[in-house]
């Protein structure tokens, strides 16, 4: 028998939080009350215990659970069920901590790439690395395709699209896919620098697959996948179908939960096979605070059984001005995503581009002690 | 030229409303500065519009926001997405309203059975109705067909897999599904009264897809799904292959703070196709409140477009002599859902389960007036 262990943050009165525990462990595991099971093989190996309750603040408990291996088998939709399934809805519940045994680990094959796939492919083997989104939607397919081309021209090493971009009439996805691959494949010829499109994937899980078999076709390598919108079940198994692309992770709809953004946007999303997770940085768009960014970061690149690491994207609103401040934060196994502040310098687009990749590349060659 | 419109709580300043409401559009539709964007058509057609602001308490305000469809076509992850994508991480957002223009809410079928086609398969036209669930999990199928058995020989409608049931080594979906699906039927046969055994149907797609197919040749009319858990665009596409099953949606990994209770269980699952909706009801093991529920059961079965009602399955630690307070609070277009309260009554589980379905359709007698 083995167990993985859950840990929650649980906001209780002390002298209720012992059976707050119980309880959690029980709707985590055999969902009914203890009397009313006969089988004394599932009160011994199925249903989940607490193995640790400690306060860590007026009010509020760190919870340990301890939840058997053998509920859960190797499906991702399951693990996120036994982990986190019911005990979501209860109020004042946080889900924080994760920990695999070993056999349970070893099923989960995580990113196919990850940090050392991502540098091989970009021929980037110590610097931080640059990303920026084509973007506002709403634009042609010819001008998207012109953005790719520019930033591209400019050295950026990951074109992706914006996470809006669907399958619009405005710019449907063959047609952008096509001209943005072609676009950044010839300004990557011309520069003699690689950089890749990647395609934002989107849709069910049946329009999803298509549009991966397409993107594969059209010799894509990098894709986008926002894994809480189409289900982190369904980006598991996109990953299994389609390992030879290097998965990018958008965070949309990653706020529609009460998981810890460094267990979600960091172990979970590596778990599932995230090569790359963006995620919003602290003094953006958005409201984490350092230590969490920070959190997130190390969630993605600590050693984690034969797991690769995955490289941290820090993004949403960032500033080419922050540059250097980001990479001392983050350190050069960082990919920076800048989308916004690069497009306001309109036609000033491509030297504004070329500064970026320029700051963050030299930045890579301060920190490794190589020439200028 | 069509627009969606969402609704937000935002807690704000009251002098900071303005302007985190116009970042909150443009957050959900460009994703960038407006002064990045050349294309008047753009700004006209796409940049999404704040349309209300209305304060509803100290710090907080309502907020309408006006979203193009025309960035959604009729992709269920993508109007995910353009809702509540990025916004979902901000601190202080909540999503509680979506109204859909015509056109747009025509590409959604949403349930394709709905309370009218659940009533007719029951063979129940007026009165409410009884759902269970076999468990715990860990038992052998023998056992869980032994307890499928006993609950139809009681009279349930729908004897549902718990949904911690997936593949596991102890109880395999196929070998389970069979065994259940047979006992329901033998002693549905013998009592002369339908009852529907409804398999659990979890997984990443390609699993899915395929329980789903065994499931129908095996001839289940009813399937229990957690759409939160497989992701929103995975049980879409279920539904839309699979259109005769009838869906009853499990609320698991559903702890969406930021989403109201009434939009995701009501609206939402309704609009993706659920016909009957499993959520936490007060007074049990969690701690929705009585005006929330009643909001989720409005939602499910108020008139919308052409979208067949929902049927609401309260449940969530409901006790047998909750019986007649439950009906009062949800009428009988109700599917009550008793699980473990039947089970702690152990050898007299038969007995239990029949005072259960008798006390509903009793009920159901009175409230239309027939003679008991």
């Amino acid at each position: 028998m083995a167990w993985l262990t859950a840990t929650y943050l649980i906001d209780s009165e002390p002298e209720r939080i012992e059976a707050r525990a119980e309880a959690l462990a029980h709707e985590q595991s055999v969902e009914c009350p203890l009397e009313a099971i006969a089988d004394q093989r599932v009160l011994d190996e199925i249903v989940a215990r607490v193995s640790a309750i400690e306060p860590v603040a007026a009010g509020r408990f760190r919870v340990d659970v301890q939840i058997a291996t053998q509920t859960i088998g190797s499906d991702p939709a399951q693990l996120i069920s036994m982990i986190f399934g019911n005990c979501s809805l209860w109020d004042n519940v946080q889900f924080v901590g994760l920990a695999l045994p070993p056999e349970l680990l070893a099923r989960f094959p995580g990113p196919r790439h990850g940090v050392p796939g991502i540098r091989a492919l970009l021929g980037a083997p110590e610097r931080p690395m640059t990303n920026t989104a084509i973007k506002p939607q709403g634009l042609p397919v010819s001008e998207l395709a012109r953005l790719c081309r520019t930033f591209a021209l400019a050295g950026v090493d990951i074109i992706k699209d914006d996470h809006g971009m669907a399958d619009q009439t405005y710019s449907p996805f063959v047609e952008r896919l096509r001209a943005c691959q072609r676009a950044v494949r010839e300004a990557s010829a011309e520069t003699g620098k690689p950089s890749f499109y990647a395609p934002h994937l989107i849709g069910p899980p049946r329009a999803l697959r298509e549009r991966a078999r397409i993107a594969r076709e059209e010799g894509v390598r990098v894709v986008l996948v926002a894994p809480l919108v189409i289900g982190l079940p369904a980006f598991a198994d996109l990953v299994d179908e389609f390992p030879e692309f290097v998965y990018l992770a958008h965070p949309s709809f990653g706020g529609a939960t009460r998981i810890a953004p460094a267990l979600l946007f960091g172990w979970i999303l590596r778990l599932f096979g995230a090569d790359a997770v963006i995620f919003v940085n602290h003094g953006g768009r958005f409201a984490y605070a350092p230590p969490e960014c920070a959190a997130i970061a190390s969630a993605l690149r600590a050693p984690w059984g034969a797991l690769r690491p995955a490289l941290p994207v820090p993004a949403g609103g960032m500033r080419l001005e922050r540059v250097e401040e980001l990479l001392d934060f983050y350190g050069p196994d960082t990919m920076l995503l800048i989308g916004g502040n690069l497009l306001i310098a309109r036609e000033k687009l491509l030297e504004r581009t070329r500064e970026f990749v320029e700051r963050v590349e030299a930045y890579g060659r301060a920190a490794s002690g190589a020439p200028a």
